[in-house]
């Protein structure tokens, strides 16, 4: 009954702006920049855009976006839920959505200003996305992000007894990609792990260098079938396999209220993903792990079946995931090193990776895996050169 | 390359709350009571459920829902955008993702307080749906979506010369359907021509019995494979095609600023949807076409190529979208008569017909069309038995 998608779909084209504190652009240009430069990219007209998918929280709407850029009609158009744990769903939908005929030229992109912009959860009313959990949560001090997240760390630390400096391989290993990629926020500046000891707390157990970057910035893909991307300008990144994850009776955010709120929707996903797939874990040879904190990492890590529950700590020791390790993650420095653009410059960089352009090349990389979030309904992307 | 989807998912259950201008329940109530007796109609476990996807503007998020009906772990969820425009898109969406293997039992729900709750255009701030319109019309005095869509019918009804006793044969048709529908809120009102000319303008050219009615309410569909659905206690009604469509550099709801804004969304979900199928708009038994607006279901005919353009007011004469007419439509009463949730009473209205039970039951219907909103991009799909 089910219909292989496997290597039906294929990323074509990509597009970035900058990254920094703050873009003069709106984000609405932001958006239209980088989808016009994603078809410049692949050598596809504009006027040929027939589908659009993007976050459900993106603030501009295809209807504005057609507009800006000239698309054809559009065909197919959704959204995929969940800020950062959508970016790879919405790569997964529009590549469904073309391997089922349902277009033939579609774009995802994320633009944001979240870095000149305001704080969601400072702007008075909670969104609808914590709404319920944040009547239990927010009284009791817990406000921003990262205090949800601290919470679970703190449990994920004190449970597998995970030191810091275990936790700050993450931070380092980024900076080091950053440091080796001019377009990152963080190309010029060092860390060391006195640095990352050093630093103050954002929210205890979490310090400075676990949290992500605050970024203006947009990125968008172009799509199309296999068949096609093998006759435009750059090589083919086909989407190899897609998969989201949402554990029954999850709360996004604060999900404290199960058997065991370590088991992170990544176990939902992967399980998926990899049924899906003809390539398993030890087959990835370089992963993009959705990062807006650093624990997240080690989750995915362990979510997507590097190495076993409450393991993570010790895997990422000994430079396992910089270039030149055992499974090189975040190569362009990710959400804490490079920009936070709500995950989609993890999608790019996982482009990068497969077309062999990334600064942080790893030698004959194959195969790429893309993440979302572990704090909110997620998904994942198999991308294969 | 492409995927033929057709006949691969069907609607196997599907579930209503009673619609009324006010219910006690919140919206989150009344979704899981749908969804949980959509599940009990096909005879599968709510712990089954895998898949979710409702509209982008739904204010029951599947994780809240998951934890309601107490569904297994979710792996695919998204949304639709526009409103009205999104609910057969919602449909579609789920049979591609069944078909794909992304999920194997899906619900696809709308949850709305719309009669005894807020209206949205009252709320201050514009929606980000017709935000950028919204400057240049609401200091124009177009301030509510029945003024939005008289500014459209005036011209339509000018340009092709149609009258409003012409027009007035979609309220009447429907209030004989929903006459026939003890579900339906104007079940026990009968409505005459005379009383339809007669009534006070809402928006002129539209008057109180043009406009929608305004309700609270939920429906809900539970879809599994073709052959699942075989097997289970209902007869299974195939999603044989879907579509969406949204024309180039379309604004949503004021869609004035271009060459003709009479060429409704409805030609470009036509032309996909009609490439898709193998059946034709001759072949089609009974339609359940969007109708927050009388106007929306004449430009749907012409759209969906039952007529030419400009000759639905002569199509829609002397009972020809009433039952024993030549295409039968909105046979509950539809969003004008029998109750306004955002056209997702139209989806369960199909699934009756093609299940033999409507009580204006079409003799011998095999197809059935359904239809989402002119006013915004749109979709729609074809049910077969």
């Amino acid at each position: 009954m089910t219909v292989a998608l496997q290597d039906r779909a294929a990323i074509a084209g990509m597009g970035e702006t900058r990254y920094a504190k703050h873009l003069d652009d709106t984000e609405a240009a932001l958006a239209a920049r980088v989808v016009l430069d994603a078809c410049e990219d692949a050598g596809v007209s504009p006027g040929e855009i027939d589908g659009m998918v993007s976050y459900s929280v993106e603030s501009v709407l295809d209807t504005a976006l057609s507009n800006l850029v000239g698309s054809n009609d559009l065909s197919f158009f959704a959204n995929v839920g969940y800020g950062g744990g959508g970016g790879p769903g919405c790569v997964g939908l529009m590549a469904m959505a073309i391997a089922a005929g349902r277009c033939e030229v579609g774009v995802v992109w994320r633009s944001r200003k979240r870095g000149s912009g305001g704080r969601p959860w400072a702007q008075g009313g909670s969104a609808p996305l914590v709404a319920v959990a944040a009547e239990f949560t927010r009284p009791a001090g817990i406000l921003r992000p990262v205090d949800e997240v601290a919470m679970l760390a703190r449990r994920y630390l004190h449970t597998y007894g995970i030191t810091r400096e275990q936790l700050a391989n993450v931070a380092l290993a980024f900076r080091r990609h950053a440091n080796a990629n001019p377009r990152a926020t963080m190309h010029e500046r060092p860390l060391s792990l006195a640095d990352y000891l050093a630093a103050r707390w954002i929210s205890e157990p979490l310090c400075l260098f676990d949290a992500c970057l605050e970024s203006d910035g947009a990125a968008a893909v172009v799509m199309v079938s296999a068949e096609r991307a093998r006759d435009l300008r750059q090589p083919p990144v086909y989407v190899h396999a897609a998969a989201q994850g949402m554990p029954a009776r999850m709360v996004p955010q604060v999900n404290y209220f199960v058997d065991d709120p370590l088991l992170t929707p990544s176990r939902v996903c992967a399980r998926q993903l990899f049924a899906a797939s003809d390539i398993g874990p030890a087959d990835i040879d370089v992963a993009q792990i959705y990062d807006a904190f650093s624990p997240l990492v080690l989750w995915s890590l362990e979510g997507y079946g590097f190495c076993g529950q409450g393991e993570a700590g010790s895997f990422v020791e000994n430079g396992a995931i910089e270039v030149g390790g055992r499974l090189p993650v975040n190569t362009s420095g990710g959400s804490l090193s490079e920009a936070y653009v709500h995950g989609f410059n993890l999608i790019t960089e996982g482009v990068r990776q497969m077309r062999g352009t990334s600064t942080s090349q790893v030698d004959g990389a194959e195969t790429c895996l893309v993440t979302g979030s572990e704090t909110v309904p997620t998904s994942a992307i198999l991308l294969r050169r």
